[in-house]
């Protein structure tokens, strides 16, 4: 089979420009692969769409599906339904599905991959996490052999984009998320990406194939970027820190510690220069030592290039003929860490009242919990108002910080609840 | 075709490591990929190896070659010959072929890779350029629909090692040498890497990739470490500068500017964070934008992480049966730029006799060829001595700056031939 029919529903941005690609470079990809590549059709709600194709155009997308040209759908039409009905008529049909869905994965893949397998069909998903970034493949094919131990990722570009703003240009957080509503990188209601869900959707893909564990994306937990101040960033910057938000998971303990919080990492580290809408993922493993993959999270090109690849890959597999692939292999043995087991360095802000005495206070409980203290910095501001604390800690329980911090939160000298983020080496 | 049969020639670092990985992780492998992948064979001129396996050994390696069982032959030989011999009789007698030397692919690449083509069989070697850095898949697979518009690249391991001693710690370049000799990251004679040999041999492999150009590595212009000093490094930092061994390939212009030299780099470019022995490639693209893959370029297990890579691809690709390869595309619009064409910015540091209008004769020089100036530093140290100037230049053409440099250091005020380290942002 040397033409591949590709059968495309949803022509929003990384639809259109998927399409435009596949059109434009058409000859190319012959020549590298040998492969014709044709537009079997393209569905949209919107009949308006139909003048980006001179193919068929379908405004009911279960017609594409059901086209017994089309050997390879792309769907592109992002959320919930009428995507996951639309995969699954597909998968069930024989065809091999290429989707950029992070939301439908994080809900159905399991079934959806488990669909395609016992169909011998082809289901590939690289534009659902990092854009561009192959993390998938990699994670796959390239270290196939190694033993993932730790993973560290920015996988969102909205909120990257804000806390860069706040870093870089000092903003407050509404200035950099109204900037990034105007250049289009945030949406209407940015609460998905804000609020860190929109992470841990990519965090639960990610997973199960860097540690071969299936992980709910309901049961990671997560905190978002709305309480980072500037001042904080400013703070972590003195004490050589930047803040990001960081997707973790850690297995190096034996069990699996995930989640999705803001980061204090070393000014150093690789992640601490992934400035804007950029993505990035950091890797430990035993035979590949430390990895990084870089590049662009967002934007229809870099999410229609990552559309390409799968596209291509599973054509050069449909004219081999035959079936073969990677199975699923569930790590029984790799246990997730209960969240109050997760041990880590933090960094805390308290608003106390400006009287000696104070911080003495703060250690004695924080040292009853067994959290030894790494740095304090005490500005003396205005003696008659609440002044900052911070404090670095050294390594302890996500249980005792939270049992500290609620005494600690009791205390008559503290103004606010006390800011509290984690800190990752 | 469910068991796969692997033979290995050459039982160095990486061949030892790779054999202790095939066999100890073939339980795994097997759940992943279905794939029962065998040791047919390992050969070695050394008799003692043949304590490593079980198997059979051959001290011939045309033996193994030969050997109807082996359906894979992994090549960690090194070196030309007999490496060169061996991947053609078994490319010749249908098996495909996985290999880590990067010599012999830049001096026999073509021809290789055409008799595999012919004989329908595979020929892998991700493990010949950045170690674990999956870069020529993703390369080839992950950025299929791209055109590659630049690249950088830290490549070579001893060279970024000694240049971190020389900036991080401040060591001479001697120093750092015999420290990266001592802990095994410089081999008794290190003119290879130190030259930047190595560096241009793997530039050759990428741009064939990325560029879908061939270059013999012996077209690339090079210039190595070895005038690199303490001094420059400090003033480059003073500047805002990393000094990096890096491989460019530039195609912005419209042709090919190829070159591997130290470089300074903005010390907030990602590839100025890139330590150690690590490497790392940087790349812009017209559908990708930005993209950088950072990981261990050297060390036995890295290498080998990448030869099990292709070898369970090929394997996949075995028990799929038929064939199905990406084809060779050479660009030939694409012409390779003159080397005295290439332009750039340039760090100049003159060693001169401290005395007034010194610099105004060299600015009047470096005018005359259209170089502008864009930063001095002119240190004031013992007036009796000569004093180094630091010029930052704009953009000029390498001719003017070869031609401006010849003249100026004529002039009787300078002690030492100029150095000159071109910039790269």
């Amino acid at each position: 089979m040397n033409q591949i029919r590709v059968g495309v529903a949803g022509c929003g941005t990384v639809g259109t420009q998927f399409i435009k690609i596949l059109q434009g470079r058409r000859t190319a990809l012959w020549e590298e692969t040998g492969l014709w590549f044709d537009l079997a059709g393209v569905a949209d709600i919107d009949r308006r769409k139909a003048a980006l194709v001179r193919g068929r155009f379908f405004s009911d997308a279960y017609q594409l599906v059901k086209n017994p040209e089309v050997n390879i759908f792309v769907e592109l039409i992002g959320g919930l339904n009428p995507a996951y009905g639309l995969v699954k008529e597909a998968l069930s049909q024989g065809k091999s599905v290429i989707t950029a869905n992070k939301a439908l994965l994080s809900e159905y893949g399991e079934e959806l991959m488990s669909l395609a397998e016992t169909n011998r069909v082809y289901l590939g998903f690289e534009a659902s996490v990092g854009g561009a970034i192959p993390i998938i493949k990699t994670a796959r094919e390239s270290f196939v052999g190694t033993s993932i131990q730790r993973m560290l990722g920015i996988l969102n570009g909205t909120t990257n984009y804000i806390l860069s703003r706040m870093t870089l240009e000092k903003m407050s957080f509404s200035a950099a998320l109204e900037m990034a509503r105007k250049r289009g990188y945030a949406e209407a209601d940015p609460a998905l990406d804000l609020s860190g869900t929109d992470t841990t959707h990519k965090l639960g893909i990610l997973v199960r194939y860097l540690f071969r564990k299936t992980v709910p994306w309901r049961r990671i937990p997560v905190e978002g970027i709305e309480t980072v101040e500037p001042m904080d960033i400013q703070y972590a910057q003195e004490l050589g820190y930047r803040i990001k938000l960081l997707a973790v998971a850690d297995a190096r303990s034996g069990s699996l510690d995930i989640r999705v919080h803001p980061t204090l990492l070393p000014a150093n580290h690789l992640l601490a220069l992934v400035e804007d809408v950029y993505n990035a993922i950091y890797l430990e493993g035993d035979l590949i030592g430390q990895s990084l993959l870089f590049g662009e999270g967002a934007g229809g090109k870099a999410a229609a290039s990552a559309v390409l690849a799968d596209v291509v890959e599973v054509g050069l597999k449909l004219r081999q003929g035959g079936y073969a692939s990677f199975r699923w292999r569930e790590n029984d043995k790799l246990k997730i860490m209960e969240p109050s087991a997760s041990v880590s360095r933090c960094y805390l802000r308290f608003t106390a009242v400006d009287r000696p005495g104070v911080l003495a206070k703060i250690a004695h409980i924080l040292g009853s919990y067994n959290i030894s203290i790494a740095s304090v910095i005490q500005k003396q501001e205005n003696p008659r108002k609440a002044v900052p604390i911070i404090v670095l800690t050294h390594h302890s329980q996500e249980e005792a910080f939270q049992k500290a911090l609620a005494r600690i939160n009791r205390l008559e000298v503290i103004y606010r609840p006390t800011i509290r983020f984690r800190l990752v080496e």
